[in-house]
């Protein structure tokens, strides 16, 4: 078994709304250092397969189709042993 | 400018709706190897410090006030240059 860790974030050009939402919460209750706050998503995918250069193919081709939206989102993942 | 990454997923013992959701959707596109999906939350928060240690208490604190709900969330981070 293997299994992709996958991070989807918006891209730096994008407003991330949920960000600044949580960033002014965090001001609200005193966290006065926090200057910025980004928030994406992150997978753990576990994958019926030991050949790893078919998983990295497979993972790059289920996040072009569905984990990411590629029109405002970026993605970056790694294989690791399940 | 120091940075805090910080990873929340749900526990284990927790189910996620989201991730079987996933799981469904892309077993439809064909990807049958896919065995589980599990989704978390990925934040970037930036600091204004260079005080390391100040900086993984502050982030240990607004991680249990706010950015992890610890009755059914795991959280992680780790602090890295901004």
């Amino acid at each position: 078994m293997l299994k992709a860790i996958v991070y989807v974030t918006l891209r730096e050009s994008v407003l991330d709304p949920q960000g600044s939402a949580v960033k002014g919460a965090l001001h609200t209750l005193g966290f006065a250092e926090v200057a910025d706050v980004r928030i994406g998503k992150y997978m753990e995918v576990a994958l019926e397969t030991d050949d790893r250069e078919q998983a990295v193919e497979r993972v790059r081709e289920m996040a072009e189709k569905l984990l990411a939206n590629t029109v405002i989102e970026d993605y970056r993942f790694e294989i690791v042993e399940g």
